[in-house]
């Protein structure tokens, strides 16, 4: 957080279609699978080995969802607008490729694909990028399409 | 987790289109809505009041994230399906309507819009369906469209 307040904020203009930020990486470990299912994603494929066995993917698998919000706090720490935040107004597109296991080490990548300014609000434009989460082994786990909203220079 | 264990399973052919499901609801604590955003989205507009008045949002508001993960659990405990399992592969079309905020009560309800039977695995079917997440005052905060594996009766 401290860092983020130091960073100057980067504007609508500042950021141009086919900009790629890449982020850190971070481990999946057992004991977070279980943990975030019992909060979010209560279901013995994620929560049980025994259970997992029996299950469609045969193990123990991290919820999508889980892999989804890792990839937005690796997004959020690798601050690709500077202080900017990172507002998503829209997500499409969602594709879980294959699982996430324990022990994975996740890293993520996002491409801004298009840019355009709100028609109504001229403070306002909207970025679609696309977010791709990979693994230790460089294998797509998850890929998204986002929008979000970033300020123009024109906003107060 | 037990109540889940008891339930009979629900195969592609029993479930019609056109079915709704609704779930129970949630209190979106103040405490929790900080908690979520350290571990997945730490971002000032969730995390410090005084810096969220400053925000894009004005005041303190839940990741959109949360949202989408505290929808996933009322999902899972209202079992749709009985004891098979909510299975994604695929979310389109996330849209973010209106901000969650401190104290705020969420439902959720999922409405099947599709069926069809996997080309290649007759084993397989996919369910295509709307999830509408609310809050108290009956006002949507967020909405998705989910594309669902389910098990046909051919299944193992």
């Amino acid at each position: 957080m401290d860092e983020t307040a130091k960073a100057e904020p980067r504007f609508f203009e500042d950021i141009a279609v086919g900009e790629r930020f890449h982020t850190a990486s971070l481990t999946v470990t057992r004991d977070s699978i279980v943990d975030f299912a019992g909060h979010y994603d209560p279901q013995p494929m994620h929560m049980d080995e025994g259970a997992a066995e029996e299950s469609f993917f045969g193990r123990l698998v991290a919820s999508g969802w889980q892999t989804l919000c890792l990839t937005m706090r690796l997004m959020v720490e690798a601050r690709p607008f500077g202080a900017t935040p990172l507002i998503g107004i829209q997500i499409d597109e969602i594709r879980f490729q294959r699982p996430v296991l324990p022990g994975d080490r996740l890293s993520a990548e996002l491409e801004i694909l298009e840019k355009r300014i709100s028609k109504t609000r001229p403070d306002r434009g909207f970025l679609k990028g696309r977010t791709i989460t990979s693994n230790q082994k460089g294998a797509e786990v998850a890929s998204q399409l986002w929008t979000m909203l970033v300020p123009t220079k024109q906003a107060p």
